[in-house]
């Protein structure tokens, strides 16, 4: 794409109500905007990354057998009641219609698709089934100031699993934790993530968070680093603590982000919502379930957070908006430059052409700023050589290579 | 995909209190689900058309320069406010929060976006604009009966332009218009669609819809067929028939849904919201606007509701959930069926594979209700033939053909 169509301009400095590292710098990048406290718009930029990390998550996600779907906002009081998580005192993040005071917001969508699965689950023949959805999510959340890290309008990956058996249950539960690690390795930040201990509620001893160290975190872990073992705080107990076979002198408490969690529910909502099937016996039995969730949102403000320095933001590779950022330094190489970008096309690269009718200086701190991994600069000195200039985002230096060998980087 | 795995089951009967043809039939074809009146969530057949016809319109908006973005559904009152189209009094479809009365549920995106875009656009230099979202709406319908053509949430694609002049938005008019027609033919229902004079609001004479002839169509338009004129009912009068040049013996009337509306705003948000630019001669002067949209899920009920026979629903190629419908007829083929499966999948071909342990009219029976435009059968006599039965949904005969000139029909 040509720089000089694309909207979105960059700006110097971010609004002064925004606290947060990541939607500072996605603001001041021309990636979101900020519309109310915990309420983002994505712009090209922006929607280019948050749709990489929904399809990295798709991929994912239909590697183990998950049919995707996309259930709706509105929700029924009547169906709520029934699981008892529709009344204030037992949810406090609902939004709910002043016009109808029976609708309100999903905040989480357990209670939908059990009803819906009544509907296409009778038989053990029909089990299992792993549906799973992007949609977004509202929640009436009072701290919403971590930018895009809590939204109280926010895009949600959440998969849901019916399995017959607490076995099934249990082998799934592995898959998903597998597919979140390769997820969050693909996001760039596998290395800082831990899968962590947390609380199981009614159904199971523990669930697990996926928690990535991070000082911008609302979270707080601890962590056997040689073990590789993590610890929610709410969780943080001498029972828990020996019940792992870990040492309280072995953990370090760390702030962190919860970008995933995956939680077995058994039958807390099969049970209530009457979703059973007929098992081999000829006997009608509840269907036990699980459910893992990640913010494609929160994740792309994990990524700002770890990965951007004082000039602005490093996306990782998998998740750039663009795979390189070609700059054409002068009018007087424009026709090279023009040529390269017409290249780049042809080989199928994503590449933001800065076209710009702008100064050098100008072109550099946007670059740095919007962050895209590689950049391309075609100057006099460039073609003088006959080669272009080649920078990765995240290291310092430069250098002059030959065309052929830079499409190799790509 | 193999049939085994989907989740979702076709049924015989539709839910007693669905009246409209395409709800009722997208329920029964395991397309989608009805969670209360005018609101349905997708399973995994309809959300693939669902996906397909969003990617028809996002082609042809990135043809024409459109940027693509992505607005929240929860909106400010006071920004509302200033263009007054907050009230109850002056717009009747809000949903409005219950715990905080200032903030509604966008039922459009004119506002929040001429607002984001005093950040974005200052000079003659930075028009003109074109960005457009696939964006979940909320209106509050009383008359939700309409099935998924009449949605109180759905997903809307509202294009919206910023030109720096009235001879600007002109052009690109002309240019949205001709890319809806091409939108509603690659649908299938093109030669139904007419480009109706309908009410031009406060700036200009005319708006246009497109809207296609269908019996279940909410609309009244009068049609000249000869000269591929149509007029809406709300601006059916001897005035502007005569500015039309076309005579009212000539015309007749139809039902008919609207499945697109282009609009010139002109002036009528960016004065209100201070969108303005510095011209050429050093003038700020207010941007020029207009608004364009289409329903995707209304289009997927026009093509039920246009498309459909006693058996079922017949999708047109490009948006159909699957290009071919594999059915094994009995357990005695199913090596040379999956043979066939494999074989298709390596070639890049979306195929639906009835894998499943019924009997051959069952199949038959889903196959017509979910609509798969080709169908291939595997059976002992295509087999004993070394060959594959092939039938056009939309056609009653079938014929026996190569493997080979099989494929070459998708």
């Amino acid at each position: 794409m040509r720089q000089s169509q694309l909207f979105s301009k960059t700006r110097k400095e971010a609004p002064s109500d925004e606290v947060s590292k990541n939607a500072q710098l996605l603001i001041r990048a021309g990636f979101i905007h900020k519309e109310m406290a915990g309420v983002y718009s994505y712009l090209p930029l922006g929607l280019r990354v948050l749709k990489k990390i929904e399809n990295i998550i798709r991929e994912e996600m239909n590697a183990i057998g998950g049919q995707e779907i996309e259930l709706t906002a509105l929700q029924n009081k009547e169906l709520w009641e029934k699981t008892n998580r529709w009344d204030d005192s037992e949810v406090d993040v609902w939004f709910k219609i002043a016009n109808d005071k029976s609708i309100g917001l999903g905040f989480t969508h357990e209670e939908p698709l059990t009803r819906l699965m009544t509907e296409h689950i009778r038989s053990f023949r029909d089990l299992p089934v792993y549906a799973y959805q992007f949609q977004t999510k509202f929640r009436n959340e009072t701290r919403a100031k971590s930018g895009v890290m809590r939204g109280r309008e926010f895009l949600m990956k959440d998969l849901y699993s019916f399995n017959a058996d607490q076995a099934g249950l249990d082998e799934f539960y592995e898959k998903v934790s597998d597919a979140y690690k390769r997820i969050f390795e693909r996001f760039g930040f596998g290395n800082n993530t831990y899968k962590t201990f947390a609380s199981g509620g009614a159904f199971a001893k523990y669930s697990h968070e996926f928690q990535t160290v991070c000082d911008a975190g609302e979270d707080i872990i601890y962590v056997d680093e040689a073990k590789k073992i993590a610890v929610n705080k709410e969780v943080y107990t001498d029972e828990v603590i020996s019940d792992l076979g870990i040492l309280k002198k072995d953990l370090v408490e760390k702030k962190s982000v919860e970008v995933g969690n995956i939680f077995k529910l058994g039958t807390r909502f099969s049970e209530p919502l009457g979703l059973t099937y007929l098992n081999e016996e000829g006997k009608q039995v509840p269907v036990v379930m699980g459910s893992y969730g990640i913010g494609p949102a929160r994740s792309m403000g994990t990524v700002v957070e770890l990965l951007s320095d004082d000039k602005g933001i490093i996306w990782p590779r998998e998740i750039a908006p663009f795979s390189v950022h070609l700059l054409c330094l002068s009018e007087s190489v424009r026709a090279h430059a023009d040529a390269l970008y017409d290249e780049l096309i042809s080989r199928g690269v994503e590449v933001l052409y800065d076209d710009r009718d702008l100064r050098p200086g100008e072109k550099f701190a946007d670059s740095d700023l919007i962050g895209i991994p590689v950049r391309f600069v075609v100057s006099e000195k460039t073609i003088a050589e006959n080669k272009v200039e080649v920078k990765q985002r995240a290291s310092p230096d430069s250098e002059l290579v030959l065309t052929e060998e830079a499409f190799k980087l790509l």
